[in-house]
């Protein structure tokens, strides 16, 4: 028989509530012959408060030993900005490779946008998960003092780069409007933009046909609103995706859907699947938030891991769920209903 | 008798005819006792082309003069991306030292938006101008090779930070809603981050009539389309301003309507004034570009050097444009049309 052998990290806020909902509906829909085994990490605010730690090495020894992680959300507001984050988060992005970091988003039928005309979006970005201006890299001298100076250093590297690229185009080639749009500001971040779009459009001539196409960061913010069933693909930076990946959810239905996956496409490390949506501790506890946009990564989790027809059926099950919502459902439903009602719907 | 004494750089592409409207609306709306006197000076592509040249030291000097630079837009894509920003625009910016890069926005009655509901916007991003990622630091090693390694440095200095903001405060504590938000991503990019939400805070005891307020760049986007009307002052980085500026202007009927402000706010070097638009090479010479973005910068210009009364009767003959404008009148008028009417209202 088979097994899931799952790592679990609820975190912060809302964390604890939406990764409940996201464990119910994957065990709704797993084949039966498939044994599920999940053990929690207890790592976020509480522990730093506790502890001081944020991820201990021999936390981060054994999550390696598991087929996956699903997190909830990390990040509180008495913790230092910037403590978990660094410290939990994408500590575990760059640890375990996650070079894509993929985000889908599509406008549901029957989901609230802020665009009018309802345009028809269905994009994928695949945003670089482990270079860029994540990298920790830089300082600050005199800091506090009128004479304070600090840096940010963005790094990229040629080998980090082409893989996403190359990540990016398989996707785009696998998909029926096989378009490709590398976003960048290679007019002014002339160094790390000029390798992107070079090694771009080298890359690209193995995929002859995959249509492609370069917008600055700032133009693209403008598509995103006016145009964005203009975008089949995306392939951009880590710091410009999480600018428009945050853009994308809040067009496509709000961040209460937006799903997302930390891929490391080589299996040398357990992948990590999260909601877009942070702790949100203003609604913690309350039964309020939005489960969807975790039980939509576990379905790209559940790709990942080869189950596509599981994958398919949360989905599907999403699909449905949202179209029957009608604007004030959601708000009347309990992070717990809405669970229930995925999870008999992938189970039937 | 008082005297205008204004450099022009009309650029590339729509540059040169956008620019013509704004110095006949200049002229139109001018006090009869202003002496306004032109310079124009050939910068951009086709000098590119021609003598290799950017923007030569004699030039800059010259430019040093003037009261106040009106400019078109720069930008080929005949020219190598980034040299024309760099060696040109971005070279007046930081030669002149432009740290208040000001950009208003502004959701005018009967104007076109993406955003269903039509949410009351009117808000303004003071951009920092003169650090952050823009400076030009960083390199490439291996340049071209799959092992090569490029660099981008964000510097940012308290010095030049607590100048922006307290130009950002001044401006809040002038406007009827007193509220500033300070947008960066402090949690990632922790040391200048950091820097920057210390110096806001601090500098935010000196204004206890400003309400303000803290938003990480992800977030600020999702705001701009669900919930504009929640912003009067913005102050940022040079690389978030300038990414949320193009988001402002496609929210508030596109960067057709998108004035700018490049302002020393010490008087040490004339201040520059320009569309947020681009060169827009594909419909250059047509008659085809709205020339209101840079009749907007032309107010800007106005109020910079004084002449308020003038600047406000731009500003209300633009709103009377665009209330009469149907949707399609905007692009069934020619460039030329447009700045006629404005000059006409304005003269009135
Ligand atoms: C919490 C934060 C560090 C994170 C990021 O910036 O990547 C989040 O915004 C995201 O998009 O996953
Ligand atoms: C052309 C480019 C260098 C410029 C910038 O990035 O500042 C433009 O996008 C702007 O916003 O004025």
């Amino acid at each position: 028989s088979r097994s899931l052998n799952l790592a679990v990290i609820p975190g912060d806020g809302i964390g604890q509530e939406v990764v409940a909902q996201g464990l119910k509906v994957l065990s709704a829909v797993l084949p039966q012959d498939v044994k599920l085994e999940t053990k929690e990490y207890d790592l976020g605010a509480s522990r730093w408060h506790r502890t001081g730690e944020t991820l201990p090495d021999a936390e981060l020894e054994a999550l390696k030993g598991h087929d996956a992680i699903l997190l909830g959300a990390i990040g509180d507001p008495t913790v230092p900005s910037g403590v978990l984050e660094r410290g939990l988060l994408l500590k575990l992005r760059f640890a375990f490779d996650h070079y894509v970091n993929l985000r889908p988003s599509k406008l549901f039928p029957n989901t609230a946008t802020p665009l009018a005309g309802r345009p028809d979006i269905d994009f994928v970005v695949v945003r670089e998960g482990t270079e860029g201006p994540y990298t920790g890299n830089g300082g600050s001298l005199r800091t506090g003092t009128p004479a304070e100076v600090a840096t940010e250093v963005s790094l990229n590297t040629a080998y980090g780069v082409e893989r996403v690229v190359r990540d990016a185009y398989e996707r785009a080639n696998s998909r029926p409007r096989k378009k490709l749009t590398l976003v960048h500001k290679n007019n002014v971040l002339v160094y790390a933009g000029h390798m992107w779009k070079n090694i771009f459009d080298r890359v690209g001539q193995e995929y002859p046909d995959v249509a492609i196409d370069y917008l600055h960061v700032d133009a693209a913010t403008i598509f995103f609103v006016t145009q964005p069933d203009r975008f089949d693909v995306i392939v951009t930076d880590n710091l410009f995706g999480d600018i428009l990946t945050d853009l994308a959810a809040a067009v496509t239905g709000g961040i209460g859907l937006a799903a997302s996956a930390n891929i490391n496409p080589d299996r040398t490390f357990p992948s990590m699947f999260e909601p877009v949506h942070g702790s949100a501790p203003d609604i913690a506890g309350q039964g309020k938030a939005d489960p969807t946009a975790t039980i939509l990564s576990v379905a790209l989790l559940l790709r990942h891991l080869g189950f596509d027809a599981e994958a398919v059926r949360v989905e599907e099950a999403v699909a449905a769920d949202l179209a029957g919502r009608d604007g004030t459902a959601a708000t009347a439903r309990t992070t717990d209903q809405i669970g229930d009602a995925l999870a008999v719907r992938v189970a039937s």
